[in-house]
């Protein structure tokens, strides 16, 4: 049995976190910690899990996550991860990091769109969590970084077009729209009921801090720098992101190249389901699991690929995809504590 | 490992019975049917389904939904039921019947508030599944009729209340909130999205026929009849029941007899979870489980017992606590397949 | 044309009384203060008004208020208020207050429910706004204290039955629903976007402080002290009320008495309608509208009269009947400034 | 006062119509038609209308329409509209209509996207009825085409960019989102509460209707054909569309070029309001208004404009810009019966 701690577990991730692998069949919740909850019972926090958790919350204590677990998830404000992770790691427990701490590879990039990075050795090292495209690498990393809930409906949207060349990379345009819960637990206007209520809006256009992240991967899927247009938006619901991806097809590509592509990309994956022709997911379909579901039209008026994607943020997003890693980095089977169906309605 | 199969699969009913058994541990779905979808694959029907069960719907034929189960679930509409059951029982299977035709125990009663019952001959052997005040019937039933979803919010919250003579049964009055799905799937003004969003209501005031079923169990608790005021009201969202009950505390009966009398009633029940004093439970804590969580109030300026009572209406309230019967039935343990935890958020 | 100030502009309720005073035929906003939102444009804070509301937020401050206007709103905090009110008063100007310092005539059950009063000897000449029971008094007050909007459900809800010596007031219990604005624009985890959602929850059950609103006024249309049960929910939307009514109908008393005492009782009133016989009325049919809708059932089986009640929270429960009580006290039509119909879908 | 009919009143812009003609100072609603509801009143059609209008649904039948009235507003099917509207302008009544049976000048294209016109020689003289474009027009109009809900929301959006050449038209891609009101009041499983709650979806990906509409517009901005990308999507909410408009800036074009554009485009529209720098409209904030809100980014990193276009579909995307029309084609100020403010929240 896997002793697996959860640092930040008051959050909305974390409560999933603790959701999955209080049913996981190999791994048992060692300790959970948060800083404003601490002394707390977890399911006087939570009475949904009653039953389901017992633990109280510790502080946030590297000493005390590492002498008690094989593995730390860290659900960290960004900044505090990577305080917190070299001495997790020095003390020899794997840390799978659901910051953006370790995402990007190069730390220029990182103190652009969030601060100077404190420890930009550990960058190299870190795998990107997206078990899709680096699965080998995840099996024997140390610190795997979790991808964000939008880059990793973005990138399983393009990743086959841009392996096989179907498309032009400079007319990326990822349009992606969420449910609040991606927003967190904290208290804010933007995610207060009468405000998102029948209160859809685009947010951080042209400057949200995922575009990086995609175009790193996308990057080097093409291999060539990328530059996308990213758009989040807020959707009112909880749960749930579709991506709408559009890009300029290269010339002579048809449906055909664009159907072989993509069933030959993820013939293997045991998370990704594609629609049958003709259809499009929609988010309710894949809620709380660890799905991506794609569709995509080819339209040939204007000479474009249209790709839907969907996920939930929470589960594929987040936890459900660290869970995930954790599964491959311990040699458990991938869908470990992940093969509950989506839920209907 | 247990054959069973589901009779009207493709209402939401059916569809949550689905995605439970394809993860049950102890079952495998042998056959679903449905008239409307016959010969539609279950995951066309149902994308969120796909790589869960990629059956085929067929024609809600008796013989063969007997010749290929051990168990077969009847999610048919009223009058629907009683046509098939006989037919299956003679077969040799066990069922259980999501519908009301076997709930009543007298056929007068049904004739008044449905309509003239078919085979009032069964309605004495079949067991009421309410596995907290029928687990010892249930276990060697061959036909149980599973509660309906009102009644067994409502049912619940007073049971301890009335078993232990705390509460004037002529009082009880309760008001419950119900999630839209309980309408089902088909298609009605009542439930379509723009009338629902913002729309709160109350419908069938003083004549929804859940009303005899729980005055028949409510009057057994109390040792005679009990006729009750019960309004059942429709929330914009998609599951949950909330019953709020009302009742006349008896002279003399205070807080701490409430108390033991809730925590002595339930105290081995593996599906209800008492709110700690103080807290109040809410309809999301239970989302996706076979729970029921229940939380009080004695009110002394009023004289009042206050409880609410919450469920999932598709899980405990039909598909979860189907399953539940079945396990009891057919020696497996109750919550075998149900243990996952509630949804959150 | 009148100038009227809004002291405490920049919650739910003060963004609601901007937008009917922006369109009142009759009105003028001279002055709005929010100590929190102090120098802001209103159209900056809340640009849906932008073209509508061009004025800048002050402080509140009473001499301000008072030299710039005939009569002022205050949409402060209980306490706020009565600190305010009666240095508005001595300078002359007419208040309607929306808060709960002047509603209960008796300051011990103010202090028991609320704190100390701080103004006692206002409470005698505060006239309590509800149009269909006081029009005569409202028309020559200084100080009218809005009622609530939970009161102002149930109070008419119940008004003819009392007055006509229907019912029994001992048996009264008040089961009411409110959509999330009720809970204010200030931030909390309860009107949290992902805790509402598919989060159907009671609360203050047995202890909320319009209870004793409630009965001073049912009791006075009683004759007699009255003692209720009265339980606030909170439903997934985000304005309208929706009260459901119990009481225990007197010997003798029978369906045309209560169809008579309705129609009779309401049979001049601008802002009340009553449903046709058969129907019930729903929470969206008022929104953004000052009526209050009525329906009933007489329960032959139990002999209970149930009432439903629906409003708009923050129009007929907030500032709608604010704006119709300035119409009253100034000599204006009762309807001046709201006679929009309500907002569908 | 004006005489207006409403052939096809029983849908959710018909209903629309007659929530703003109700309180029309210059208008009166003379006769109200629906097949369906033929010879009910439509206040128990719709109770929330009652004592705004209490008219009887009558047949659709021309003749009784243009005798009764001075104008004509045709919501009906398409198809419907195409055979109805020669006899009414016959009879000498204008006429707006709703449906997109006039709105394409090109017989071809509409057979193409729709079906055989059947009155090709109309389409020259209907006006499309975008007042910030065709005011001029629209005043001498005996037919006006109301254009859809999506159209007007990226046509404003890109006007001012195409107008003054800042942008490439090939680039243009419309990512639209829009509340269920828009799919109407009849029942179909896309707008089922249960499927649409937590269900984020796109549709009709690359083959909407209203391409067509939008590229003709664009197309006389841009001074040649243009051909765009049109994505539409289901947003979990009653009202309101939002459309993320993308396109490439032509060289040398930089944020004051853009500014100033759409503050000279729009300086005297009297229903287009701008955010102020820095802000992005969100849907809420036009609800029930005939407001379009536009805000935008110039990103240099890209080279690409984003706009931001916000309208509610019912009253700017329908019958609020259809009496808008009403007003222009008769006379009367642009903006009487639609001066409201939004609906917030």
């Amino acid at each position: 049995m896997l002793k697996v701690a959860i640092a930040g577990a008051s959050g909305y991730t974390g409560i999933e976190l603790v959701r999955i692998l209080s049913a996981h069949p190999s791994a048992r919740i060692s300790m959970i910690s948060s800083r404003q909850q601490k002394g707390l019972r977890f399911d006087d926090f939570c009475p949904a899990l009653m039953r389901h958790c017992d633990l109280v919350f510790e502080d946030t204590d590297p000493e005390k996550l590492a002498s008690s677990s094989d593995l730390v998830f860290t659900a960290l404000p960004h900044e505090a991860s990577m305080g917190m992770i070299p001495g997790l790691l020095d003390r020899g427990v794997k840390v799978v990091d659901l910051s953006a701490d370790y995402r990007l590879k190069d730390p220029e990039i990182y103190g652009k769109w969030y601060s100077a990075h404190k420890t930009p050795g550990l960058l190299k090292e870190a795998v990107y969590g997206l078990p899709e495209l680096y699965a080998e690498k995840i099996r024997t990393a140390r610190l795997v970084a979790n991808p964000g809930c939008y880059p990793t409906s973005v990138i399983l949207a393009v990743a086959p077009a841009l392996r096989h060349a179907l498309i032009d990379p400079e007319t990326i345009i990822a349009d992606s729209k969420s449910g609040v819960s991606g927003a967190g637990r904290g208290l804010s206007l933007g995610a207060h009921f009468c405000e998102v209520n029948e209160g859809f809006k685009a947010y951080k256009v042209a400057e949200h801090r995922h575009t990086p992240e995609i175009e790193q991967e996308l990057g080097i899927l093409a291999g060539r720098p990328v530059t996308i247009s990213f758009t989040p938006h807020l959707v009112p619901m909880s749960r749930g992101i579709l991506s709408t991806v559009y890009s300029n097809l290269n010339k002579g590509v048809g449906a055909g190249d664009v159907e072989e592509a993509f069933r030959g990309f993820y013939k293997d994956a045991r998370f990704v389901r594609l629609s049958n022709p003709g259809n499009l997911p929609v988010s309710l379909q894949v809620r709380g699991s660890n799905y991506c579901d794609l569709g995509w039209r080819v339209d040939e008026r204007t000479g474009r690929l249209i790709v839907i994607s969907v996920i939930d943020n929470l589960t594929r997003g987040a936890a459900g995809q660290a869970v995930c890693n954790m599964n491959i980095m311990c040699g458990l089977p991938e869908d470990a504590g992940l093969q509950e169906a989506p839920w209907q309605p």
